[in-house]
């Protein structure tokens, strides 16, 4: 570990990694030489085994195999087997994820079930509790379905809403017993900051809601126990820190005790019980299986795996270490060497409740991204002004967060701060 | 072309086979040497191309662009290229079709914007018509939006219903004031048949009702013109016919007059006005692009390109002109050369009403498509006793249709008829 006591510098940084015994896992990902790669929070990198795997469902498997590769080469269970091996990683027994469709889609599926459940118990409960700050897709969700629903209700009485938490309305206030469906990010996209998934689940069933945690930005970020935090659902895609490849489908988790409750009405040939009989009535299959929809998309699909298989041979454990050490390191590196700086830390020092990216606000954010890049450390911006970093200690050593801060450091230093004059230096448009 | 009033052989075949200057694209797909391969309705064949393309995708794009290929490799903007191309073989404009997720999931898509405009123009039509013959899924995600629509009613009065045409109920007499959406498979999955899309569209018009048309099973088989016919909504698959590799996203296209009204209450960010704002509203973008939700994988969608690349190289109306003689040729072989076993035409013999696939019934189907495939002769066997045989002009000769007609006549030869000695000598468990 690198001291942040003492004075850290490039050559301490070497002898830390030096003695890391997880960083053989960099050579098994296909990293571009002239690159520091700190945006493994929204696509993570390929691991080699990813493309070997792709070749081999390609031409073994749909090419040779063709129509018999559903049940030779597992095709039919494949959402169901990742589903297992992901379950690890968040605290899920087998059974009880598969990998599936979109995020955003698989979100529509558990407000749904979620609503569900409430309609039976506790009809009068017709609020979708998320927050201002959520990833947006998760709001757009949720007002899709209020939306849909509101349109068929003849009465004015009580209709369907999405609620937003936010400064003015902090959690404590707005889980009243109206809530149906509280649905929060558990790793905010922006800050990288954490909810107590154990806290917040124990509040909101106290008061009668169902919890859904989206785990986008913390599924092989930190780890997580569904189980015993007694959460309800949760989904989450598989391309950010489990670097499962662009747009690779994303996971659906239900707690056992919802499972056999309800369907969901996205309800393909996939979710049924029994679906090569062609019945003309839906039935559901039996658990996790009936969050199942249409056809699959295999080839990315089978991609997850080899990423899959690194996160369980690593540990979650000593990733989530790793992790702590890189992201204090990053911070305390950025305080030290751009203090001269108008940069803001909006990403929480407490490790408890840091994910394992780190953001900080600055007045040219976007200017000061772009430059970046445009020297090979790639993070990104998200509005507002914020410079966004990820942290993935699979692939990312010591030397890497002092070669990015160093050039972060270039980069300001290039200019008195003057935003027209930074614009013209760095030629952006 | 093979003469169908003179007596075939395998040489008139052979020969045939010799002037058709299709027959140069059979050499662009990567198919197995052992096989004939009839199951092209199901899943086809791998074109060469493809294998090339998600190599691209996965080193260069992925892998080496990383988070920058959604702009500089055009992930972005995928779905809408790929749904231009595609959208020249339904009869589509540029701009009109989208290539995303699943059939089944545009298809709720679908019938929920056409159920959101009868709300305003019609609200008490509450009954979705399609067939009990359609292919499951198709029922599954109707009955899916009636019953969580029908969840949040508190009267019990006008509620959702799926209603199924069938022998009783044919639709004519179905389509009644109640119809809000009719939506049918264009060619039936088992039988291969085709409703007339224009005169069905008129039909449902008059009565007040939208219509959506599936066209898994006939995008790619036979020429289509969804503007022409003046219909609402259309969706289909692309691993079919089009060969774009297992599980490749589907499709999604609506008549402009349609596509500003609403939109569709699967809203992810994929589908916002401005999905880079990182707004806490959603604003659906302009046109098609609404009918987009979450993020899509982008290995699985790239390799449809280059099945997509041939239709538009080859031509559509020759592709079907050599359907026609194909399914024309398979039809004559069969019931010339096996016609002293138990088989039973399902397929329509009249041109305009005949999709690409052919089927026969025979009592012991199962058993008998087992055996056939064991000899590398691949269709597939759908309830109840149904032997279908997908004819797919681009990488089909006129040999191997009599090849395959061979391998079926020794196969049903092979016993006289007793099911429990053709299953003993087919080793059929």
């Amino acid at each position: 570990m690198v001291s942040t006591t003492q004075s850290v510098d490039r050559q301490s940084c070497a002898a830390a990694d030096a003695r890391d015994d997880l960083m053989h896992f960099k050579d098994r990902f296909d990293l571009p030489s002239d690159v520091i790669y700190l945006d493994g929070n929204s696509l993570g990198a390929l691991p080699v085994g990813a493309l070997e795997r792709a070749q081999e469902v390609i031409t073994a498997e749909w090419g040779n195999g063709l129509i018999r590769s559903w049940n030779t080469a597992g095709w039919f269970d494949l959402p169901r087997r990742l589903g297992d091996k992901l379950g690890r990683l968040i605290g899920a027994r087998a059974g009880e994820t598969v990998v599936t469709d979109s995020t955003s889609l698989n979100l529509f599926k558990t407000i749904a079930a979620g609503i569900r459940m409430q309609q039976v118990d506790h009809p009068v409960r017709r609020v979708i509790l998320t927050e201002r700050d959520n990833f947006p897709t998760d709001i757009y969700v949720a007002q899709g379905i209020s939306d849909f629903l509101n349109s068929t209700l003849d009465d004015t009485g009580n209709r369907y809403e999405v609620r937003l938490l936010d400064d003015e309305l902090p959690l404590e206030d707005a889980l009243d017993e109206s809530v149906a469906v509280v649905a929060l990010s558990h790793a905010n996209y922006r800050t990288g900051s954490l909810w107590d998934m154990a806290e917040v689940t124990a509040m909101a069933h106290e008061r009668g809601a169902v919890v859904i945690w989206d785990l986008c930005h913390s599924a092989g970020a930190v780890p997580i126990d569904l189980t015993a935090a007694g959460a309800d659902f949760a989904i989450g895609c598989t391309y950010k820190y489990l670097n499962g490849g662009p747009g690779s489908p994303a996971f659906i988790w239900v707690n056992p005790r919802h499972q056999e409750r309800f369907w969901q009405p996205l309800s393909g040939w996939w979710g049924h019980a029994d679906p090569f009989a062609m019945a003309d009535a839906y039935a559901p299959a039996e658990g996790i299986s009936r969050f199942l929809c249409g056809t699959q998309p295999i080839t990315s699909m089978a991609m997850i795996e080899p990423g899959l298989d690194m996160f369980l041979e690593a540990d979650m454990s000593r990733l989530r270490a790793k992790s702590l050490e890189l992201t204090d390191l990053f911070i305390e590196l950025v305080e030290q060497r751009c203090g001269d700086h108008p940069l803001e830390l909006i990403t929480p020092r407490d490790h408890d409740r840091r994910g394992s990216h780190v953001s900080f606000r600055h007045p040219d954010g976007y200017p000061v991204m772009n430059a970046l890049i445009a020297r090979g450390v790639i993070g990104d911006y998200r509005e507002p002004e914020v410079l966004r970093f990820g942290i993935t200690p699979l692939y990312l050593s010591r030397t890497d967060i002092w070669d990015a801060v160093e050039a972060l450091r270039d980069v300001l230093d290039s200019c008195a701060w003057d935003t027209a004059e930074f614009k013209k230096r760095h030629a952006v448009t």
